[in-house]
């Protein structure tokens, strides 16, 4: 048994989880909710709206440019809350560990999770591990589920888009996507792309504090953005109007996209969120989006429609018309 | 591409991942929230406590004499936060599955889950979906996260065991893992060992409503009773005596434990509380348990006692006294 790989017994539910649990898991997360080791956590709340969400992440390979795995579920789960207006307020962890896994691997993936939580404020106050026997999983898989309070007065979902909103964007598209695949496929370009994988809440405080009205929030992960606003038009049976030269992609995501024969519209994004605002506040959050960190390329992309409700068209560069679907086919599996 | 198969394109994000959504999740568990398909569920709440929990589930087989990895995920989430004294609201689901599972066992798998759920008295409001390749994962795995509410007045924990108390159980022990192992190594025996996993809130409030004081609730799963029952008298700082003659154990399921070498007391159970109840209590919470379906057979089965803190001893039949550990090594992987 060699001490730096994962043994099955540590999914066992005895002794040697435990010490895991107790070496590993609750030293990182470090807070007293955890530290009870009860079934459940118990945490005190005041009465109002909350929001809770879900995610399971299988991205390969398990470290990329920008990020790995246990930082992007961190920050997968605290932007699904904050895309409804909620604070992020609690966070679990469920890892599904492979047998064989290197120690020193989840060692760092857990410390980056417990970097992002601080981060974007959030605890991890429960958490399950199992063990499968090698060859039963890939590495790890992690599961983040969430909590957040959504403030009063707040009402923003995929479907309160209406005609006249315009669609804004807080920078260039297809990024992660891009540096997960490159990675993975040994692609090697002049200059890394690095995955946009971050935290959105602090972003999201400062377009709901510029502007009460925003309609829809979402980010644009697996299906990028073609897929997203394809959402957004069917749950509001609206159409989206997208202006081509107006869409911010990196020079290095096309050109990766590219030799790969790839759309950024439909790659994926981790730190990127599509804003649906009416036309009268749209300059007070842009503004309010450009002056944060996260936000500085943050533009208007779109427009919603009365027209072809259900769907998404293309306003290409020579004034042309074309049909954004949502994505068809498997383009990249395990990009998150 | 064969229909009856998860194909790869059905954790994409795009068109087939939202008609996998659509046709078989949101139909299944029915209920407004998860039909809203926004990146969080929200729901209104009044102020109070909160208890929250997670697990993941790579159960093999995935189907099991008395269930399957879908209703097993339900009743463990809902049994942790009952364990708290919660009344279980709402739940999340995660779905990982491989490229290749028969669309119909998925389909069986997410019925049982949602049958489950509304016995249960909870609600599926989010879900995640994830397909990897073939030989990546094991056919699916599954994550549930919970939340429910803990009334005022309720004090329930692994800490709060004090000498004097009393120690009882609502049934036989080590039928669940008993069952998931004889199915999956092919061990018949006269009659099929059920799995005993059940949702416990219903019997938990009967308990709650017999007496105000009970200090420890806890569903020995992984590591069995025994490992359960350290953790106990480690987080109370207490002894604990367990009466051998009073263990309740089906026959099938001793005559299984000796063909494979295994102690029932350290064999999964997932549908058994513990209880750690005052001596003044006592009774009145048998009686209760007694009284409903799932605790016919309740019996006494030990004591907490201020020797020996954070050790579990039994007394065996012949008035000897045998230190229980928790479980060390893997008795048995991917029992849930």
């Amino acid at each position: 048994m060699d001490p730096g790989l994962i043994q099955l017994d540590q999914g066992s539910g005895g002794r040697a989880m435990h010490e895991l649990i107790d070496s590993l898991f609750v030293s990182a997360f470090n807070n007293p909710l955890l530290a009870e080791r009860n079934d459940s956590a118990v945490f005190e709340i005041r009465g109002g709206r909350l929001a809770m969400t879900t995610d399971s992440y299988v991205v390969d390979p398990i470290f990329f440019p920008g990020g790995n795995i246990g930082s992007l579920a961190v920050h997968g789960t605290v932007n699904d809350l904050a895309m409804r207006g909620a604070k992020p307020l609690y966070i679990t962890a469920g890892f599904i560990l492979e047998e064989g896994l290197d120690f020193g691997d989840l060692k760092k993936i857990v410390l980056s999770m417990a970097e992002a939580a601080r981060e974007a404020g959030v605890q991890v106050i429960a958490g399950d591990t199992k063990v499968v026997p090698r060859g039963k999983a890939d590495k790890l898989f992690i599961n983040t589920s969430g909590i957040g309070i959504v403030p009063a007065g707040i009402d923003i979902g995929g479907q309160n888009a209406r005609p006249g909103d315009l669609v804004l964007i807080n920078g260039t598209i297809g990024d992660h996507g891009m540096a997960v695949l490159c990675k993975r496929e040994g692609l090697a370009f002049e200059n890394e792309i690095e995955s946009d994988a971050a935290a959105l809440n602090g972003l999201v405080d400062l377009m709901l504090a510029s502007f009460a009205g925003i309609h829809v929030l979402r980010d644009p992960t697996r299906g990028g953005v073609a897929t997203t606003l394809n959402e957004i038009a069917e749950q509001s049976g609206v159409g989206i109007r997208l202006f081509e030269e107006a869409l911010p992609v990196r020079e290095d995501v096309i050109g990766a996209c590219e030799v790969l024969g790839l759309d950024p519209l439909y790659v994926a994004n981790e730190g990127k969120v599509l804003a649906v605002v009416p036309a009268r506040g749209a300059d007070a959050v842009l503004s309010a989006m450009k002056s944060h960190p996260l936000g500085r390329a943050s533009c208007l992309i779109g427009e919603i429609v009365s027209d072809d409700p259900g769907r998404v068209f293309l306003r290409t560069r020579i004034g042309g018309h074309r049909l954004v679907d949502m994505l068809r086919g498997e383009q990249l599996p395990r990009i998150c």
